[in-house]
Protein backbone atom coordinates (compact mmCIF):
# COMPACT_ATOMS: atom_id res chain seq x y z
CA UNK A 1 0.00 0.00 0.00
CA UNK A 2 1.42 3.35 -0.89
CA UNK A 3 1.44 6.50 1.59
CA UNK A 4 -1.73 8.30 -0.62
CA UNK A 5 -3.37 4.78 -0.69
CA UNK A 6 -2.74 4.81 2.83
CA UNK A 7 -4.04 8.38 3.26
CA UNK A 8 -6.92 8.44 1.31
CA UNK A 9 -8.22 5.38 2.70
CA UNK A 10 -7.78 7.04 6.15
CA UNK A 11 -9.25 10.06 4.70
CA UNK A 12 -12.45 8.23 3.74
CA UNK A 13 -13.02 6.33 7.01
CA UNK A 14 -12.55 8.71 9.37
CA UNK A 15 -14.39 11.64 7.05
CA UNK A 16 -11.08 14.00 7.71
CA UNK A 17 -8.36 15.63 6.15
CA UNK A 18 -7.01 17.14 9.77
CA UNK A 19 -3.47 16.50 10.56
CA UNK A 20 -2.05 17.10 13.90
CA UNK A 21 1.31 18.38 13.39
CA UNK A 22 3.71 17.28 16.87
CA UNK A 23 6.29 19.73 17.46
CA UNK A 24 6.57 19.94 21.06
CA UNK A 25 8.08 22.81 22.99
CA UNK A 26 9.65 21.19 25.65
CA UNK A 27 8.54 24.29 27.79
CA UNK A 28 5.20 24.25 27.50
CA UNK A 29 5.03 20.19 28.40
CA UNK A 30 3.80 19.99 32.03
CA UNK A 31 5.69 19.26 35.11
CA UNK A 32 4.17 16.28 35.23
CA UNK A 33 4.73 14.66 32.00
CA UNK A 34 8.61 16.07 32.03
CA UNK A 35 9.95 14.40 35.70
CA UNK A 36 8.97 10.95 33.81
CA UNK A 37 11.47 9.05 31.00
CA UNK A 38 11.23 10.01 27.63
CA UNK A 39 9.25 12.66 28.16
CA UNK A 40 8.72 13.81 24.52
CA UNK A 41 7.22 10.90 23.83
CA UNK A 42 5.09 10.41 26.74
CA UNK A 43 3.68 13.75 25.88
CA UNK A 44 3.26 12.97 22.23
CA UNK A 45 1.90 9.10 23.05
CA UNK A 46 -0.54 11.41 24.91
CA UNK A 47 -1.51 13.56 22.21
CA UNK A 48 -1.68 10.34 19.72
CA UNK A 49 -4.02 9.28 21.76
CA UNK A 50 -6.25 12.03 22.14
CA UNK A 51 -6.65 13.57 18.72
CA UNK A 52 -6.36 10.14 16.77
CA UNK A 53 -10.13 9.77 16.15
CA UNK A 54 -10.12 13.37 14.37
CA UNK A 55 -6.89 12.56 12.09
CA UNK A 56 -5.95 11.28 8.86
CA UNK A 57 -2.05 11.53 9.90
CA UNK A 58 0.48 12.77 12.66
CA UNK A 59 3.01 15.17 10.87
CA UNK A 60 6.48 15.09 13.71
CA UNK A 61 8.49 18.11 12.40
CA UNK A 62 11.98 17.34 12.47
CA UNK A 63 13.39 20.39 14.03
CA UNK A 64 11.91 20.18 17.24
CA UNK A 65 13.73 17.00 17.89
CA UNK A 66 17.27 17.62 16.57
CA UNK A 67 17.46 20.96 19.06
CA UNK A 68 16.92 18.82 22.08
CA UNK A 69 18.85 15.60 20.89
CA UNK A 70 15.40 13.78 20.92
CA UNK A 71 15.97 11.65 17.67
CA UNK A 72 15.79 8.36 20.26
CA UNK A 73 11.55 9.81 21.34
CA UNK A 74 11.04 10.40 17.81
CA UNK A 75 11.83 6.84 16.42
CA UNK A 76 9.50 6.51 19.44
CA UNK A 77 6.91 8.27 18.27
CA UNK A 78 6.78 7.22 14.89
CA UNK A 79 6.39 3.56 15.68
CA UNK A 80 3.95 4.30 17.80
CA UNK A 81 1.70 5.50 15.35
CA UNK A 82 2.59 2.28 13.27
CA UNK A 83 1.95 0.24 16.22
CA UNK A 84 -1.20 1.20 17.71
CA UNK A 85 -2.79 3.16 14.55
CA UNK A 86 -1.69 1.72 11.74
CA UNK A 87 -3.89 2.77 9.01
CA UNK A 88 -2.63 6.43 10.08
CA UNK A 89 0.47 7.41 7.83
CA UNK A 90 2.91 9.88 9.59
CA UNK A 91 4.44 12.54 7.77
CA UNK A 92 8.00 13.40 8.45
CA UNK A 93 8.46 17.44 8.13
CA UNK A 94 12.38 17.66 7.80
CA UNK A 95 12.69 20.04 4.00
CA UNK A 96 15.66 18.05 3.05
CA UNK A 97 17.41 18.75 0.51
CA UNK A 98 21.55 17.91 -1.09
CA UNK A 99 22.97 16.62 -4.05
CA UNK A 100 22.39 13.03 -5.18
CA UNK A 101 24.30 11.03 -2.71
CA UNK A 102 23.67 12.94 -0.05
CA UNK A 103 19.88 13.39 -0.62
CA UNK A 104 20.26 8.92 -0.66
CA UNK A 105 21.33 9.19 3.11
CA UNK A 106 18.14 11.55 3.94
CA UNK A 107 16.17 9.83 2.33
CA UNK A 108 17.28 6.20 4.49
CA UNK A 109 17.00 8.47 7.23
CA UNK A 110 13.05 9.25 6.77
CA UNK A 111 12.10 6.24 5.55
CA UNK A 112 14.55 3.49 6.69
CA UNK A 113 15.72 4.79 10.02
CA UNK A 114 12.24 6.82 11.10
CA UNK A 115 10.17 4.69 9.47
CA UNK A 116 7.94 7.37 7.99
CA UNK A 117 5.49 7.53 5.18
CA UNK A 118 5.94 10.47 4.09
CA UNK A 119 8.74 13.12 4.29
CA UNK A 120 8.84 17.35 3.01
CA UNK A 121 11.63 18.17 0.55
CA UNK A 122 13.22 21.34 -0.97
CA UNK A 123 13.30 22.07 -4.54
CA UNK A 124 16.09 24.34 -4.82
CA UNK A 125 18.77 21.99 -6.25
CA UNK A 126 16.78 20.62 -8.52
CA UNK A 127 15.27 17.24 -9.66
CA UNK A 128 18.84 15.02 -8.86
CA UNK A 129 18.36 16.23 -5.34
CA UNK A 130 14.82 14.53 -5.51
CA UNK A 131 15.25 12.12 -7.16
CA UNK A 132 16.75 9.43 -4.16
CA UNK A 133 13.28 10.33 -2.53
CA UNK A 134 10.79 9.69 -5.21
CA UNK A 135 12.52 6.59 -6.07
CA UNK A 136 10.82 5.08 -3.17
CA UNK A 137 7.57 4.45 -4.53
CA UNK A 138 5.48 3.42 -1.63
CA UNK A 139 6.59 6.38 -0.16
CA UNK A 140 5.04 10.23 -0.36
CA UNK A 141 7.85 12.95 -1.16
CA UNK A 142 6.18 16.46 -0.40
CA UNK A 143 7.50 19.14 -2.59
CA UNK A 144 7.52 22.71 -1.07
CA UNK A 145 5.97 24.81 -3.40
CA UNK A 146 4.20 27.50 -1.70
CA UNK A 147 5.09 28.15 1.88
CA UNK A 148 2.93 29.43 4.66
CA UNK A 149 5.05 32.30 5.98
CA UNK A 150 5.38 36.14 4.93
CA UNK A 151 8.94 35.82 3.46
CA UNK A 152 7.90 32.91 1.22
CA UNK A 153 7.22 35.77 -1.46
CA UNK A 154 11.35 36.78 -0.97
CA UNK A 155 11.67 34.02 -4.30
CA UNK A 156 8.49 31.74 -4.27
CA UNK A 157 6.42 34.90 -5.95
CA UNK A 158 9.20 36.05 -8.59
CA UNK A 159 8.44 35.24 -12.37
CA UNK A 160 10.18 32.74 -14.13
CA UNK A 161 8.79 32.93 -18.08
CA UNK A 162 6.08 34.91 -17.28
CA UNK A 163 5.04 32.59 -14.49
CA UNK A 164 5.65 32.59 -10.54
CA UNK A 165 8.80 30.36 -8.74
CA UNK A 166 5.87 28.57 -6.96
CA UNK A 167 4.05 27.43 -10.00
CA UNK A 168 7.52 26.83 -11.76
CA UNK A 169 8.27 24.02 -9.08
CA UNK A 170 4.77 22.61 -9.31
CA UNK A 171 4.66 22.25 -13.09
CA UNK A 172 8.26 20.69 -13.41
CA UNK A 173 7.77 18.36 -10.15
CA UNK A 174 4.35 17.51 -11.36
CA UNK A 175 5.77 16.74 -15.00
CA UNK A 176 9.18 15.51 -15.24
CA UNK A 177 9.51 14.21 -11.51
CA UNK A 178 6.45 12.17 -10.72
CA UNK A 179 7.28 9.02 -12.53
CA UNK A 180 6.38 7.27 -9.66
CA UNK A 181 2.87 8.84 -8.98
CA UNK A 182 4.11 9.73 -5.49
CA UNK A 183 4.63 13.97 -5.38
CA UNK A 184 2.76 15.98 -3.53
CA UNK A 185 2.99 19.33 -2.51
CA UNK A 186 3.63 21.97 0.64
CA UNK A 187 0.97 25.13 -0.18
CA UNK A 188 0.45 27.30 3.07
CA UNK A 189 -3.09 28.04 4.18
CA UNK A 190 -2.44 31.47 4.25
CA UNK A 191 -2.23 31.95 0.72
CA UNK A 192 -5.92 30.81 -0.59
CA UNK A 193 -5.35 32.64 -3.99
CA UNK A 194 -2.26 30.48 -4.64
CA UNK A 195 -3.61 27.32 -3.66
CA UNK A 196 -5.95 27.86 -5.66
CA UNK A 197 -3.76 28.39 -8.78
CA UNK A 198 -2.13 25.90 -8.12
CA UNK A 199 -4.85 23.30 -8.24
CA UNK A 200 -5.29 24.57 -11.72
CA UNK A 201 -2.45 23.36 -12.91
CA UNK A 202 -2.08 20.68 -10.59
CA UNK A 203 -5.65 19.12 -10.66
CA UNK A 204 -4.72 15.05 -9.38
CA UNK A 205 -1.91 16.16 -6.67
CA UNK A 206 -2.33 16.43 -2.80
CA UNK A 207 -1.41 19.61 -1.19
CA UNK A 208 -0.36 19.53 2.38
CA UNK A 209 -1.49 22.84 4.00
CA UNK A 210 0.25 23.85 6.74
CA UNK A 211 -0.18 27.54 8.52
CA UNK A 212 -3.42 27.32 10.30
CA UNK A 213 -4.30 28.45 13.91
CA UNK A 214 -1.67 29.85 14.74
CA UNK A 215 -0.18 31.58 11.20
CA UNK A 216 -3.90 32.63 10.66
CA UNK A 217 -5.12 30.26 7.93
CA UNK A 218 -9.02 29.72 7.43
CA UNK A 219 -10.21 25.81 7.13
CA UNK A 220 -13.19 27.84 4.55
CA UNK A 221 -10.52 29.11 2.61
CA UNK A 222 -8.40 26.25 2.28
CA UNK A 223 -11.43 23.82 1.52
CA UNK A 224 -12.81 26.36 -1.14
CA UNK A 225 -10.05 26.67 -3.14
CA UNK A 226 -7.84 23.61 -2.05
CA UNK A 227 -9.92 20.25 -2.86
CA UNK A 228 -9.43 18.31 -6.02
CA UNK A 229 -12.85 17.44 -8.11
CA UNK A 230 -13.34 14.15 -5.80
CA UNK A 231 -13.33 16.04 -2.74
CA UNK A 232 -10.14 14.80 -1.41
CA UNK A 233 -6.51 15.89 -2.35
CA UNK A 234 -5.77 18.25 0.37
CA UNK A 235 -4.23 17.41 4.25
CA UNK A 236 -4.60 20.28 6.48
CA UNK A 237 -2.01 20.44 8.89
CA UNK A 238 -2.03 22.24 12.64
CA UNK A 239 0.57 21.68 15.43
CA UNK A 240 0.90 24.42 18.08
CA UNK A 241 -2.67 25.85 18.15
CA UNK A 242 -3.62 21.82 19.00
CA UNK A 243 -0.50 20.12 21.07
CA UNK A 244 -0.01 23.11 23.45
CA UNK A 245 -4.07 24.29 23.70
CA UNK A 246 -3.21 23.75 27.59
CA UNK A 247 0.39 23.49 29.41
CA UNK A 248 -1.04 21.93 32.58
CA UNK A 249 -2.60 18.38 32.74
CA UNK A 250 -5.26 18.65 30.60
CA UNK A 251 -3.16 19.31 27.46
CA UNK A 252 -4.31 15.90 25.91
CA UNK A 253 -8.18 16.96 27.02
CA UNK A 254 -7.49 19.94 25.20
CA UNK A 255 -5.75 19.07 22.66
CA UNK A 256 -8.74 16.77 21.80
CA UNK A 257 -11.45 19.63 22.31
CA UNK A 258 -9.18 21.78 19.88
CA UNK A 259 -8.88 18.99 17.22
CA UNK A 260 -12.29 17.91 17.31
CA UNK A 261 -13.32 21.59 16.56
CA UNK A 262 -11.41 21.67 13.67
CA UNK A 263 -12.58 18.27 12.55
CA UNK A 264 -16.20 19.71 12.98
CA UNK A 265 -15.27 22.89 10.79
CA UNK A 266 -13.53 21.34 8.06
CA UNK A 267 -16.97 18.64 8.03
CA UNK A 268 -19.37 21.99 7.90
CA UNK A 269 -17.11 22.77 4.44
CA UNK A 270 -16.66 19.57 2.61
CA UNK A 271 -18.41 19.00 -0.40
CA UNK A 272 -17.54 15.59 -0.30
CA UNK B 1 36.06 35.67 17.74
CA UNK B 2 33.35 35.59 15.23
CA UNK B 3 33.65 32.52 12.80
CA UNK B 4 34.65 34.49 9.74
CA UNK B 5 37.47 35.58 11.92
CA UNK B 6 37.93 32.37 12.80
CA UNK B 7 38.66 31.31 9.69
CA UNK B 8 41.00 33.55 8.14
CA UNK B 9 43.13 33.57 11.36
CA UNK B 10 43.44 29.94 10.55
CA UNK B 11 43.35 29.96 6.93
CA UNK B 12 46.58 32.87 6.98
CA UNK B 13 48.23 30.74 9.75
CA UNK B 14 48.34 27.33 7.98
CA UNK B 15 48.58 28.74 4.20
CA UNK B 16 45.18 26.53 3.33
CA UNK B 17 41.46 27.18 2.09
CA UNK B 18 41.39 23.15 1.92
CA UNK B 19 38.27 21.84 4.19
CA UNK B 20 37.83 18.07 4.66
CA UNK B 21 34.29 16.72 4.62
CA UNK B 22 33.53 14.20 6.92
CA UNK B 23 30.72 11.96 5.32
CA UNK B 24 31.61 8.90 6.57
CA UNK B 25 30.38 5.66 4.48
CA UNK B 26 29.94 3.05 7.05
CA UNK B 27 30.38 0.32 4.30
CA UNK B 28 33.88 2.06 3.44
CA UNK B 29 35.75 1.92 6.88
CA UNK B 30 37.81 -0.91 8.07
CA UNK B 31 36.44 -3.72 10.15
CA UNK B 32 39.45 -2.66 12.39
CA UNK B 33 37.32 0.67 13.03
CA UNK B 34 33.59 -0.96 12.84
CA UNK B 35 34.67 -3.39 15.80
CA UNK B 36 35.21 -0.25 18.19
CA UNK B 37 32.92 1.48 20.04
CA UNK B 38 31.96 4.68 18.76
CA UNK B 39 33.21 3.50 15.30
CA UNK B 40 31.98 6.86 13.29
CA UNK B 41 33.92 8.64 15.73
CA UNK B 42 36.68 6.77 16.00
CA UNK B 43 36.97 7.01 12.20
CA UNK B 44 36.67 10.34 12.29
CA UNK B 45 38.83 11.02 14.70
CA UNK B 46 41.72 9.40 12.89
CA UNK B 47 40.83 11.51 9.82
CA UNK B 48 40.91 15.09 11.90
CA UNK B 49 44.14 14.02 13.53
CA UNK B 50 46.18 12.99 9.39
CA UNK B 51 44.84 15.98 7.75
CA UNK B 52 44.50 18.90 10.39
CA UNK B 53 47.58 20.54 8.96
CA UNK B 54 46.35 20.69 5.45
CA UNK B 55 43.39 22.00 6.64
CA UNK B 56 41.38 25.46 7.32
CA UNK B 57 38.20 23.78 8.36
CA UNK B 58 36.61 20.33 9.13
CA UNK B 59 32.91 20.19 7.40
CA UNK B 60 30.69 17.24 8.52
CA UNK B 61 27.41 16.02 6.63
CA UNK B 62 24.39 15.66 8.89
CA UNK B 63 23.33 13.58 6.54
CA UNK B 64 25.39 10.66 6.93
CA UNK B 65 25.07 10.87 10.88
CA UNK B 66 21.08 11.27 10.43
CA UNK B 67 21.11 7.97 8.00
CA UNK B 68 22.35 5.65 10.93
CA UNK B 69 21.43 7.20 13.92
CA UNK B 70 24.69 8.39 14.55
CA UNK B 71 24.04 11.90 16.00
CA UNK B 72 26.25 11.22 19.38
CA UNK B 73 28.84 10.46 17.03
CA UNK B 74 28.39 13.90 15.24
CA UNK B 75 28.72 15.57 18.42
CA UNK B 76 31.90 13.97 20.07
CA UNK B 77 33.33 14.67 16.01
CA UNK B 78 32.66 18.34 16.75
CA UNK B 79 33.64 18.14 20.17
CA UNK B 80 37.44 16.78 18.84
CA UNK B 81 38.23 19.66 16.83
CA UNK B 82 37.14 21.84 19.57
CA UNK B 83 39.73 20.41 22.21
CA UNK B 84 42.02 19.01 20.12
CA UNK B 85 42.61 21.84 17.53
CA UNK B 86 40.44 24.49 18.70
CA UNK B 87 41.61 27.01 15.60
CA UNK B 88 39.96 24.80 12.51
CA UNK B 89 36.43 25.93 12.30
CA UNK B 90 33.76 23.37 11.94
CA UNK B 91 30.76 23.61 9.63
CA UNK B 92 27.85 21.75 10.25
CA UNK B 93 26.63 20.99 6.02
CA UNK B 94 22.96 20.45 6.80
CA UNK B 95 21.47 22.84 4.35
CA UNK B 96 18.31 23.43 7.03
CA UNK B 97 15.45 25.62 6.21
CA UNK B 98 12.21 26.53 7.72
CA UNK B 99 9.02 28.92 9.14
CA UNK B 100 10.42 31.47 11.42
CA UNK B 101 9.99 29.37 14.68
CA UNK B 102 10.76 26.14 13.51
CA UNK B 103 14.19 27.68 11.99
CA UNK B 104 15.02 28.97 15.04
CA UNK B 105 14.62 24.85 15.98
CA UNK B 106 17.45 24.49 13.13
CA UNK B 107 19.83 27.17 14.28
CA UNK B 108 19.25 25.48 18.23
CA UNK B 109 20.47 22.15 16.56
CA UNK B 110 23.44 23.35 14.26
CA UNK B 111 24.95 26.11 16.77
CA UNK B 112 23.74 24.84 20.65
CA UNK B 113 23.64 21.04 20.45
CA UNK B 114 26.20 20.74 17.88
CA UNK B 115 28.41 23.53 18.98
CA UNK B 116 29.35 24.13 15.01
CA UNK B 117 30.77 26.99 13.70
CA UNK B 118 28.65 27.71 10.54
CA UNK B 119 25.75 25.99 9.06
CA UNK B 120 24.65 25.95 5.55
CA UNK B 121 20.92 26.92 4.86
CA UNK B 122 18.54 26.62 2.27
CA UNK B 123 17.46 29.95 0.74
CA UNK B 124 14.12 29.26 -0.70
CA UNK B 125 11.81 30.08 1.91
CA UNK B 126 13.21 33.53 2.27
CA UNK B 127 14.25 36.01 5.09
CA UNK B 128 12.60 35.02 8.02
CA UNK B 129 13.86 31.80 7.51
CA UNK B 130 17.50 32.66 7.82
CA UNK B 131 17.28 35.34 10.34
CA UNK B 132 17.12 33.02 13.29
CA UNK B 133 20.50 31.98 11.68
CA UNK B 134 21.66 34.75 10.62
CA UNK B 135 20.80 36.57 14.05
CA UNK B 136 23.54 34.77 16.03
CA UNK B 137 26.01 37.33 15.38
CA UNK B 138 29.09 34.94 15.69
CA UNK B 139 28.07 31.99 13.22
CA UNK B 140 28.66 31.91 9.95
CA UNK B 141 25.50 30.99 7.63
CA UNK B 142 26.28 29.53 4.73
CA UNK B 143 23.74 30.13 2.06
CA UNK B 144 22.91 27.76 -0.87
CA UNK B 145 23.64 30.08 -4.00
CA UNK B 146 25.01 27.87 -6.86
CA UNK B 147 24.68 24.22 -6.21
CA UNK B 148 27.54 21.83 -7.30
CA UNK B 149 24.91 18.98 -8.64
CA UNK B 150 23.73 18.71 -12.62
CA UNK B 151 20.33 19.30 -11.46
CA UNK B 152 21.40 22.56 -10.01
CA UNK B 153 20.31 24.72 -13.39
CA UNK B 154 16.42 23.30 -13.24
CA UNK B 155 15.55 26.41 -10.76
CA UNK B 156 18.57 28.36 -9.66
CA UNK B 157 19.57 28.71 -13.70
CA UNK B 158 16.27 30.00 -14.28
CA UNK B 159 15.97 33.91 -14.71
CA UNK B 160 14.08 36.34 -12.93
CA UNK B 161 14.39 39.91 -14.08
CA UNK B 162 16.90 39.28 -16.05
CA UNK B 163 18.91 37.71 -13.82
CA UNK B 164 19.40 34.05 -12.55
CA UNK B 165 17.92 32.47 -9.67
CA UNK B 166 21.71 32.28 -7.71
CA UNK B 167 22.34 36.01 -8.23
CA UNK B 168 19.12 37.10 -7.52
CA UNK B 169 19.42 34.97 -4.18
CA UNK B 170 23.14 36.23 -3.83
CA UNK B 171 22.29 39.93 -4.22
CA UNK B 172 19.35 39.70 -1.58
CA UNK B 173 21.54 37.93 1.00
CA UNK B 174 24.57 40.09 0.20
CA UNK B 175 22.38 43.31 0.72
CA UNK B 176 18.90 42.30 2.76
CA UNK B 177 20.31 39.50 4.72
CA UNK B 178 24.23 40.19 5.76
CA UNK B 179 23.53 43.49 8.95
CA UNK B 180 25.61 41.06 11.17
CA UNK B 181 28.21 40.53 7.95
CA UNK B 182 28.01 36.40 8.77
CA UNK B 183 27.08 35.59 5.87
CA UNK B 184 28.60 33.25 2.87
CA UNK B 185 27.82 31.32 -0.05
CA UNK B 186 28.03 27.62 -1.14
CA UNK B 187 28.87 27.80 -5.05
CA UNK B 188 30.07 24.53 -6.36
CA UNK B 189 33.50 24.21 -7.55
CA UNK B 190 31.88 22.52 -11.12
CA UNK B 191 30.87 25.95 -11.89
CA UNK B 192 33.43 27.94 -12.65
CA UNK B 193 32.21 30.63 -14.68
CA UNK B 194 29.11 31.13 -12.55
CA UNK B 195 31.49 31.77 -9.49
CA UNK B 196 33.17 33.88 -11.20
CA UNK B 197 29.87 36.06 -11.72
CA UNK B 198 28.97 35.20 -8.43
CA UNK B 199 32.50 36.94 -7.39
CA UNK B 200 31.74 40.16 -9.38
CA UNK B 201 28.74 41.09 -7.61
CA UNK B 202 29.79 40.03 -4.11
CA UNK B 203 33.57 40.75 -4.09
CA UNK B 204 33.95 40.19 0.19
CA UNK B 205 32.18 37.61 0.76
CA UNK B 206 32.94 34.38 1.66
CA UNK B 207 32.46 31.19 -0.68
CA UNK B 208 32.02 27.81 0.43
CA UNK B 209 33.18 25.62 -2.73
CA UNK B 210 32.37 22.23 -2.82
CA UNK B 211 32.44 19.53 -5.77
CA UNK B 212 36.05 18.89 -5.92
CA UNK B 213 37.57 15.36 -6.80
CA UNK B 214 34.76 12.83 -6.88
CA UNK B 215 32.20 15.78 -8.45
CA UNK B 216 34.82 16.89 -10.66
CA UNK B 217 35.85 20.21 -10.02
CA UNK B 218 39.30 21.78 -11.05
CA UNK B 219 41.43 23.62 -8.19
CA UNK B 220 43.13 26.09 -9.97
CA UNK B 221 39.62 27.00 -11.46
CA UNK B 222 38.67 27.36 -8.25
CA UNK B 223 41.20 29.69 -7.17
CA UNK B 224 41.06 31.60 -10.42
CA UNK B 225 37.67 32.53 -10.48
CA UNK B 226 36.62 32.62 -6.41
CA UNK B 227 39.23 34.37 -4.85
CA UNK B 228 38.91 37.65 -3.45
CA UNK B 229 40.96 40.62 -4.24
CA UNK B 230 42.83 39.80 -0.36
CA UNK B 231 43.64 36.50 -1.81
CA UNK B 232 40.99 35.18 0.79
CA UNK B 233 37.26 34.57 0.68
CA UNK B 234 37.15 30.83 -0.32
CA UNK B 235 36.98 27.31 1.83
CA UNK B 236 37.80 24.71 -1.03
CA UNK B 237 35.74 21.31 0.13
CA UNK B 238 36.82 17.80 -0.65
CA UNK B 239 35.07 14.84 1.30
CA UNK B 240 34.76 11.59 -0.32
CA UNK B 241 38.45 12.04 -2.22
CA UNK B 242 40.08 12.51 0.94
CA UNK B 243 38.45 10.41 3.89
CA UNK B 244 37.85 7.15 1.46
CA UNK B 245 41.09 7.35 -0.43
CA UNK B 246 41.95 3.98 0.81
CA UNK B 247 39.28 1.24 2.75
CA UNK B 248 41.81 -0.25 4.45
CA UNK B 249 43.96 0.52 7.84
CA UNK B 250 46.02 2.86 6.12
CA UNK B 251 42.77 4.79 5.43
CA UNK B 252 44.08 7.89 7.80
CA UNK B 253 47.75 7.59 6.17
CA UNK B 254 46.22 7.85 2.57
CA UNK B 255 43.85 10.43 3.34
CA UNK B 256 46.86 13.11 4.60
CA UNK B 257 48.84 12.23 1.32
CA UNK B 258 45.31 13.33 -0.57
CA UNK B 259 44.94 16.39 1.58
CA UNK B 260 48.81 17.01 1.19
CA UNK B 261 48.60 16.96 -2.67
CA UNK B 262 45.61 19.10 -2.37
CA UNK B 263 46.84 21.49 -0.12
CA UNK B 264 50.28 21.75 -2.08
CA UNK B 265 47.82 22.50 -5.27
CA UNK B 266 46.01 24.66 -3.39
CA UNK B 267 49.76 26.17 -2.96
CA UNK B 268 51.14 26.40 -6.67
CA UNK B 269 47.49 28.55 -7.59
CA UNK B 270 47.62 30.54 -4.80
CA UNK B 271 48.65 34.24 -5.71
CA UNK B 272 48.35 35.03 -2.15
Amino acid sequence: MTFLEKLESRQKKAKTVLCVGLDPSREKIPQSIMAKGNPIFEFNKAIIDSTHPYVCSFKPQAAYYGAIGAEKELEMTIQYVHDEYPGIPVILDAKRSDIGPTAEMYAMEAFDRYKADAVTVNPYLGFDSVKPFTDRKEKGVIILCKTSNPSSRDFQDEMINGLPVYIAVAKKAVTEWNYNGNILFVVGATFPSQLREIRKIAPTVTFLVPGLGAQGGSVREVMNNGLRDDGLGIIISSSRAIIHASQNDDFAEKAKEVAESNWKEISENWKN
